[in-house]
């Protein structure tokens, strides 16, 4: 099933089904008020959320409105943790060797993972309010996954078994506090502004075979400006999402509607481009010695959208302008 | 006024007045249902809770019963962002000298503060589930504010006056996963399970005189297995909580709710002790080139209260036990 949360005056929002071919959506909350609650309650839920949305799927439901994503916020507008990896090896190497940083230790071993504030996520159709164009505002597409409870210790096979929906983000990123919030090495804060999500979180069962070992095998067409920047496969992550979630739980339970993201995705060899500006200035910076794309501007757009063999866009598109706050 | 949380058996528990000499404590669920509820809706319910908690102070609610610390869940047993600063620099020095790191750039003129778990907090008495021994078992005694919403790029001065409740906290660590999660830039993860609260939250004013300049002036005292560990005293701290929630909302805006933390307590000079392992053992190995204090095992225990002057603990204790999850 799909599903989306519609603006509803909460800061929740209110839980909408959506059909496989978001044509239309029609309001869940008789069966959960919103996401959140529906997923600390996902056994009580989910088969009626399922019935709901082979109804509607069926063309059964006739108070099903044509789905409006500009009426979405996040899927979950804000969650009690959120957590994102850097499970596409090729963009940390070309960081390293771009600004010739030490190498990450153990980077295809163990996970590295970054506490995120899930306090305040942004719509798929937000406008991206932030203080200065000289910060060095920047995109991340990537994937993510919704869980239901994970127990502390779990294994990766156990907890990809509590993987309730995937999602696609923008991590968006502040390059100029990047390097020094590294080196403190308490991690990223002013760095990340808050996040954005496309409109339609999603069963992995949607995905048929694009999602195969805890991965999603699209690509993400990421485009700046009306002009296409990338579109790189997310089925190239080195961990399965089923690690990521392991390597968060192994000292302490993760709770229902944790999100955990994928960091950029990013394939090797360059022909499909970037899903961030950072990863394009480090091939800049390694072929020509320095970097020629320069960072968004206020009044910049970016739209975000895996796509399907069929063209179809499984989780909606993210298309959002960038704007002093 | 003082408020805690009692478990009912729902995530958030329910929210309980407390009388200021800790002996007495009614429920305020009639005014809202717990406390995150409470601080998302300050305006509309804090002056009836300081009316209830004015009755209960003044002997004028016969249904109040003897407060249970026993019976208390962290003040907010879940939130949607919790930070935690490293505001004591002394601390910072003390682990930079023995063990010979490249220092914090900048740490006495920018707040360093990385992004913790939110979504599991631990009550004051509540046992302590960790996987393994040799994971470097270590507690942080620490304060930490609870604020309304601050906006993005809000000025200390202003992020200060947003502050609602004042808390104590222990700030559990794993000393064995922190070296290796500091290098690689992304910050500390797996080096912290769920971080425990004293039982009572107390608006700034119950405080007096040891509330001031932003920083709470009152010795932490710290017992291990019933050894007194340390008493650093609060006021030490180099950066206000109006500068670390400034840091904070710089480049986005921080929700009702928001929980930030001072870091370890911790004085120049050593007599007062320290309120974590880590810095006791950073001390022998500058003394005596290599650490002496091991790290906890299970079945210890871990005590921490804030004492004013007259003895009193105006947040209650923590009274913990590590145990084997």
């Amino acid at each position: 099933m799909k599903l989306a949360t519609y603006r509803n005056g909460e800061a929740d929002g209110c839980l909408m089904v959506v059909s496989r071919d978001l044509s239309r959506a029609i309001e869940a909350a008789g069966l959960a008020p919103n996401l959140l609650h529906a997923l600390q309650r996902w056994d009580e839920v989910a088969a009626e959320l399922q019935h709901l949305s082979d109804a509607l799927n069926a063309g059964l439901k006739p108070l099903a409105r044509p789905f409006d994503p500009a009426r979405c916020m996040a899927p979950l507008p804000r969650t009690f943790q959120w957590c994102d990896g850097s499970a596409f090896l090729n963009h940390g190497h070309l960081m390293e060797r771009a600004f010739n940083t030490a190498p990450i230790p153990d980077f295809d071993s163990i996970p590295v993972m970054y506490q995120g504030a899930s306090d305040d996520f942004l719509g798929p159709c937000d406008a991206v309010p932030l203080p200065d164009e000289a910060f060095g505002i920047d995109f991340e597409g990537e994937f993510g996954v919704i869980t239901g409870p994970v127990a502390m210790g779990a294994t990766p096979e156990a907890a990809q078994q509590a993987i309730r929906l995937v999602v696609q983000l923008n991590d968006w990123s502040l390059r100029t506090f990047g390097p020094r919030e590294m080196k403190t090495g308490f991690g990223f804060l002013q760095a990340k502004p808050s996040t954005s999500f496309a409109p339609v979180a999603v069963t992995p069962d949607e995905l048929g075979q694009h999602w195969r070992g805890g991965r999603v095998h699209l690509d993400m067409e990421v485009t700046w400006n009306a002009e296409r920047f990338g579109h790189p496969n997310g089925g190239e992550m080195h961990f399965s999402f089923g690690q990521l979630l392991a390597h968060a739980a192994r000292t302490r339970k993760l709770s229902a509607g944790t999100i955990v993201g994928t960091g950029t995705v990013s394939n090797a060899g360059g022909e499909r481009g970037s899903a961030c500006i950072a990863e394009r200035r480090a091939i800049e910076t390694i072929a020509q010695g320095a970097p020629v794309t320069a960072y968004m501007r206020f009044g910049d757009r970016v739209r975000m959208a895996a796509r399907l063999p069929s063209g179809e866009t499984p989780f909606g598109v993210i298309d959002q302008q960038v704007v002093a706050c």
